[in-house]
């Protein structure tokens, strides 16, 4: 194969991302999308990639979702032009945020409390921008927001509306579904998602308050959602790599993980079952997102080259520079012969973690007569 | 305090280093090696840092360990003349071996296979260049190495010599002494250390062959051998730093760690008792190296600005940029007003994992009168 070919030469660790898994995931998404009558905001904070996020965003109309300023600066200069920065906001960011909106980006921010409302009225009034902000709703006890009928959303909206802020709608995430697992929970999760931020936008309409946007989403709930009546937007972003975690809960299936980690087998250990390679957590992540799964995956689930999988080989142990690979527990399977040298790929429990322990992507070409390109990322804050 | 009023003026996250408690961890481990008679040789891994390289290595007549040849090659570009590669080499990074030696530094590789022997013999002949190898010794069952009386170290030592590369001699790292637990097991693992290098070394010199440099060493071994004959140099790389992970098993108080995470509080769950701030895995990694201790820290042990533990405080949950923080289980502690805006510092599991999820290290200067540096670090392979 072509791309077994270009992989042997790359030096290792380093990532692979596999351009028609990746293209397929992104149309997927967007026909969902489509049929629910949604636009969807895709999420750059997984991709960090200047090149990534023009696949996405080509036909959504340019929205975004960012997670830290560091990306919306990037992006902003990439030419994205509307951006939600969905971390609770703390005032001493609100600089950067009107530097960013002076410059042409219309950058909104998250709140949930009448302490950030006074800062970003402040700012705004300060600037002569007024600031949009959103009201983050808490649809699932995952971690910030408000309930979706906590009567202080209206104060808070008031505050924005009425003190030269601007009150651009409610958002929610519904992170608990990470740990859900089947069709029906999932389902069940998005439609948390849709209730809450549905009544969230009634409690500010009621009060002759602005709702434009009504935003709810992550990569389980989004493509399990049936009926996102009320909803305007739709986020998610590890769908356009999926990993073993979203498998795990069904939300893909292996074949659609898009990315994975290139390595080299460096030694053995015969006695114990053991195959060493230099892919570590510094490469792979400490992410050990389906450890408490049905199946837990260790660090990965080890491929050939070709990024077939390897039946019952897991990395199950990583030092920051080692990995070591061996057959998951129970397992019957035979340990295939893998001599110093042997290229190896594995397919990453998280994504987002995963792919911040690189600087850059090499791209396995849709088209197996195009060149391996190389696309920077970026990280930081 | 001069400190407090500069941390509240970076952007968080960032992190922290404290050049006063680094500077002693340092001359701890100098006066301790000193007196055991063996030269210490630190493992730049941690740092990635050439500054911090500058202060390891002033004393030490510049012999170093890393563990990707990134490391290898900005630190030789930084003057470093003598390192280790001390993780098993694969065939196809011995052309990147040949370069940085070929530019006068004297980088040694690791092995514990004959196939790697051929494959360093076959690039010594060919460069004319005889690549110094280190057999890898498994003095503890962590993962690489032979058995310290295994005759296959005469054969592979054999290889090397008679075959065009050079025989540098042993080299053991006690990776399972990161969990162990108080100063009698900690010596235990360093007298293991010790004995299975000084085991492999006589099986070398038994033979006829050369073994000039017998090498152990981990953090907590380091600080706890008492008796190192036979043992040319040690080597360690979390000191300078330390961790909860090397507090937890007794290395270290926790006032020793010299490195953390500023962050900001962004949100309250008050009903939850929650403290949401702006450092989430991303900038704490999601290394959980205490979960087994006998005291989790969670992702982290929370502090005020100026670096005072608060008590019980923990960071329970981590997601990609929101840190979650609360009183530890089981805790009667209150939880101080800690309003949005309020700035903290994270003690961190793991300085290896946590470090290099940043770009650069503010530097709290040892001197209050002295302005804060920034050092950058690299990352890569």
């Amino acid at each position: 194969m072509a791309g077994a070919t270009t992989l042997n030469h790359l030096s290792t660790p380093c990532l692979i991302l596999d351009e028609r898994k990746m293209n397929r995931n992104i149309i997927r998404l967007r026909s969902h999308t489509n049929k629910l009558g949604v636009s969807l905001r895709p999420h750059l904070k997984t991709a960090k990639c200047v090149e990534i996020a023009k696949r996405l965003l080509k036909d959504n109309n340019g929205t975004a979702t960012v997670s830290t300023l560091k990306e919306a600066e990037v992006f902003s200069e990439a030419g994205v032009k509307d951006m939600i920065y969905a971390v609770g906001i703390s005032p001493d960011k609100l600089n950067r945020v009107l530097e960013l909106r002076a410059k042409g980006c219309d950058l909104s921010v998250l709140l949930d409390s009448k302490n950030q409302a006074l800062a970003i009225v402040e700012a705004s009034q300060r600037s002569g921008d007024p600031i949009p902000g959103l009201i983050e709703i808490d649809s699932d006890g995952h971690r910030s927001g408000l309930k979706g009928d906590d009567p202080e959303i209206a104060v808070i909206g008031r505050m924005l509306h009425e003190g030269g802020a601007e009150l651009r709608g409610v958002l929610t995430h519904a992170g608990e579904s990470y740990h859900a697992k089947g069709a029906e929970e999932l389902a069940a999760f998005a439609e948390r998602e849709r209730a809450a931020a549905v009544t969230a936008a009634k409690i500010l309409r009621g009060a002759a308050l602005p709702c434009p946007v009504v935003s709810v989403g992550s990569t389980p709930t989004a493509h399990f959602a049936s009926d996102l009546s009320g909803v305007t937007e739709l986020r998610a972003g590890v769908f356009v790599f999926f990993d073993l975690v979203m498998a795990g809960i069904g939300v893909c299936m292996l074949d659609d993980i898009a990315l994975s980690v290139l390595t080299t087998v460096i030694g053995h250990q015969n006695e114990r079952g053991w195959v060493i390679v230099d892919a570590g957590w510094m490469a792979l992540s400490s992410d050990r997102g389906t450890k408490d799964q049905t199946i837990d995956q260790g660090y990965g689930i080890v491929c050939d080259v070709d990024g077939h999988v390897l039946q019952d080989l897991i990395v199950t142990m990583a030092n920051q520079e080692h990995g070591i690979i061996a057959l998951r527990p129970g397992s019957v399977a035979k340990i295939p012969v893998l001599p110093v040298g042997t290229r190896l790929r594995i397919l990453p429990n998280h994504a987002c973690a995963t792919a911040t322990q690189f600087d850059g992507y090499h791209l396995l070409p849709a088209n197996s007569k195009n060149q391996m390109e190389y696309w920077p990322r970026f990280r930081g804050w």
